[in-house]
C-alpha cells in the first residue's frame, strides 16, 4: 500500500463543485489501495480578503494575530472538504498544523519548519480514514500558531510527505504541469514530463510560479518525489525527480521570465575589501530582497555594483543606498523599474559549451540589449529591458527548439 | 486591581468600525486600572455563512468537521481585535479555546465545558496584556476542537469569570439591558436595573433573549455577577446577580413571551405508571426537546397530556407518538402551532398570593383564551392563541404597573 501526499491550492478548492471534485478524486486515489494525506489551502482568495480585513481594522496588523487570523482559511476548507469526502463513504479527519505535529520557529508570516510529528496523522491512516492537513501552519515551539508565509502549502505538503515517507507528493493546481515557457506568450510551449529537482529550484528562482522555491528545496533535500498536476483536467503533469545521470540530458529544459524586479546600480564605488559587504548588510538590515548581484572588473580603483530587487522593495533599497552611498565613494545611483528577466535553464548545459554564446547571439538577431547577465552552471540569465521580455522569449523557446524536444 | 471579563457578541463586532469602537472600550477599561479578559463572538452573521457553506457541501455535515469549520469565526474576530487593541497602545494576545485552556466533553455542536486551565490566560494578564478569548469552542478530551453549541459565547465568558475570580462577567450586546417586556410589543418596557439570577433563568427560559439560559445557570452555580449591557451606548444596563434577601421584591419583574414553541396534546392516554415515562423517554431518545408539560387529573381512567415543543421539532414529535400512541392506548393526538406563551415574572411572587389569579383575570378582560397553564414559584406561564400575544404582553404590562416600578 503506498502513501501519497496531495497538496490542494485555493483555485481547486474555490467553491463547494470544487471541493466535491477534489473529494472524489481523493476517495479514488484511496479506494486504489492508496493511504492518502491532503494538504489543502485556503478557499480561493479567502487569505487575500483576510489580509484586506486587517489593514480595515489596523495600520501595522500585528504579527501573532496576523497568523492567527490568516489560519482561519484552511480551518475552513479542509472541515469542508473532509464533509465532502465523508459524504462520499470514506472517513476524513481534519488537523491543524498544530495538531498535524508540525512545529516552526518563532517567526510569525515565514515561520520555518523546524519538525513534523505527525502521530495524529498516523494513527488516522492506520484506521483507514483520510487526514486532510491544514496548509501552511504550524505551532510555534512558543505554542502560538504560525504562518509559513508564501508557497506555505506547498512546503506543509513536502514536508508531511518526507516525514511520513511518502511515494509521491502530489501538488494539484490550476496548471497541468511545468512548461518549456509560460503558454500565454509561447502557445507552442510544452508541458515537461521530468524536470530535475536542481532545474526545477532554477525554474522557480526565475519566474516558473508553479511551485515555492522553498517547497522545491525541501523536497530536494529529503529526496521526496513531487508531481504537479492539474485539478481541473487530473491529466498527468510534471515529475519533479533527482537527475538520473544514465541519461543524456536535454540541453535546456525551458526559458524562464520574471517581470518583477528592478535594477538598481550603485556607480564606481570604491574598489576595496568590504565594500561589497557594507552595501548588502546594509540593505539585509532593512529586509531588502537583493536577487542578481553583478560587479564588474574595476577600472581605476572604482566598480559598478548592480543588482536586482523585487519592486515593492525598490523605495526601501533606494534611501539605503542614498545613506550609504558617501561611505562608499559612489559617484551615484541610477534605477530602472521598466526591465525584466529572461533565463535559460537546463541540467544539459554543464556537457554543453556554448549555450551562452547561443543565447546571447539569439537576444542579438532580435535586436534585444543585455543589460545584466548572471550564470549558474545549469542556468544563463539576462535582465533586458521589459517591453522585449515576450520577443525574447519567444526567440529563445524556438531557438533551443523546445517545441520539438 | 479588579479583574473584569467583557463579552462581545458579533453584532457587536460586525466590522472594523464596529471592532475598533470595542477595542476603545477595551483600552480604556484596561487604563482605569483593571485586568481585562475579552471573550469575543464571531463578526457578525459569519457563523450563519458557515454553516450555510457546509449544507452547499455535504448533506449531513460530519460534527467534528462542522466544528473546525465554525469556529474559524472567532478565531478571525478575535484576531481582528487584537490588533486594534495594539494599535491603541496596549499589549493584546488571543487564545483559542483549546489554549484558553477550556475542555469540554467530547459531544460535537453542544459541548459542555468540564475544566477552564487558563493558564495562559493568568500569564498575560500577569504581563500588563490583555487576554482575547475566541467565545463559543473548546477542546475535548480527545483533543478535538468542539463548539459549546446556542449561546455559547456567553457560556464561556461566564465560566472563565468564574474560574479566574473576575469581579464582574460583562455581556456586551446590541440592547441595553433587560426589559421588563420586550420593547417592540411594549413601547413603555422599562430596563431593570437588578435582577437575580431565578428570574433571569425564568426569563431566558420563556422567551427573553438577551442571555442564553446555560450561562444564567452556569453564573448562578458560581456566584458570578453579570452585567448585560449595549456595546452602542455603552450606558449601565442590567446587574444579575444573587437575590438580596434584605430587600423587599417587585412583585413582577417583568413579562416574556414566546412564539417558537408549538402545543401537542396526546388524548386519553392509560392513567397508570409509566405511561408519562414511555412518552417522554421516546421523545427524548428522538431528541425533541420537551418544554412546558401539563397534565390534568383522570378521568374514569385516562388522562391527557399536553406539552409545548420547538416548532421546529413538531414533526419528530408527531411521528415519535403516532407510533407509541397504541402502547398508550391513547384515543387521539392533536397539535396547533399558532401558539404563543406569555410569563409573568418575579421573585416577590413568592410572598405575595393572587398573582396567578390577577394574571387570568387580566387575560380574560382582554378575551385571551388560556390553553394552557403552568407554574413555579417564581412564574406562571399561560399558552395563548398566538394572534392575542401582543394583546396579552401589553394588558399584563400595564396591569402590574411595570413601566413605573
Amino acid at each position: 500500500m503506498a502513501l501519497i501526499v496531495q497538496k490542494f491550492g485555493g483555485s481547486s478548492v474555490a467553491d463547494p463543485d470544487r471541493i466535491r471534485a477534489v473529494a472524489d478524486h481523493i476517495v479514488r486515489t484511496q479506494r486504489a489501495g492508496n493511504q492518502v494525506v491532503v494538504v489543502v489551502s485556503a478557499m480561493g482568495k479567502s487569505t487575500d480578503n483576510l489580509v484586506r480585513l486587517a489593514h480595515d481594522v489596523s495600520h501595522h496588523p500585528h504579527g501573532r494575530e496576523m497568523d492567527m487570523l490568516l489560519t482561519a482559511g484552511e480551518r475552513i476548507s479542509m472541515a469542508l472538504l473532509c464533509m465532502a469526502v465523508i459524504d462520499l463513504g470514506v472517513h476524513a479527519v481534519s488537523f491543524t498544523g498544530s495538531q498535524a505535529g508540525i512545529v516552526t520557529d518563532t517567526v510569525h508570516g515565514k515561520a520555518k519548519i523546524l519538525e513534523v510529528k505527525g502521530d495524529r496523522i498516523r494513527s488516522t491512516l492506520s484506521q483507514g480514514s483520510v487526514a486532510v492537513v491544514a496548509g501552511f501552519q504550524g505551532i510555534s515551539t512558543a505554542k502560538d500558531i504560525t504562518t509559513l508565509g508564501r508557497g506555505g502549502s506547498d512546503t506543509t505538503a513536502v514536508a508531511l510527505a518526507a516525514s511520513l515517507g511518502a511515494e509521491v507528493c502530489e501538488i494539484y493546481t490550476d496548471v497541468s504541469g511545468v512548461f518549456t515557457a509560460d503558454p500565454r506568450i509561447v502557445p507552442e510551449a510544452r508541458k515537461l514530463s521530468h524536470v530535475s529537482f536542481e532545474e526545477m529550484l532554477e525554474i522557480a528562482a526565475t519566474g516558473g510560479k508553479v511551485l515555492a522555491l522553498r517547497s522545491v528545496e525541501f523536497a530536494r533535500n529529503h529526496g521526496v518525489p513531487v508531481h504537479v498536476r492539474s485539478s481541473f483536467t487530473w491529466e498527468p503533469g510534471t515529475w519533479v525527480v533527482e537527475e538520473d545521470p544514465s541519461m543524456e540530458q536535454a540541453i535546456i529544459s525551458g526559458v524562464t521570465h520574471d517581470t518583477s524586479e528592478a535594477k538598481v546600480t550603485i556607480a564606481q564605488v570604491a574598489d576595496r575589501p568590504g565594500v561589497a559587504a557594507s552595501l548588502f548588510r546594509a540593505l539585509a538590515e532593512a529586509a531588502v530582497n537583493v536577487d542578481m548581484i553583478v560587479q564588474n572588473v574595476s577600472t581605476a580603483g572604482h566598480t559598478d555594483i548592480s543588482f536586482t530587487v523585487p519592486k515593492d522593495d525598490l523605495h526601501r533599497a533606494l534611501g539605503v543606498m542614498e545613506k550609504i552611498s558617501p561611505e562608499l565613494e559612489s559617484t551615484g545611483i541610477t534605477h530602472d523599474a521598466d526591465v525584466a528577466r529572461v533565463s535559460v535553464i537546463g541540467a544539459g548545459m554543464r556537457t554543453n559549451p556554448g549555450v551562452a554564446a547561443k543565447m546571447f547571439e539569439v537576444l542579438a538577431d532580435e535586436g534585444v540589449n543585455i543589460e545584466m547577465i548572471s550564470t549558474s552552471s545549469i542556468r544563463i540569465s539576462c535582465v533586458v529591458s521589459a517591453g522585449d521580455v515576450d520577443r525574447a522569449v519567444q526567440a529563445l523557446h524556438a531557438a533551443f527548439d523546445l517545441q520539438n524536444a
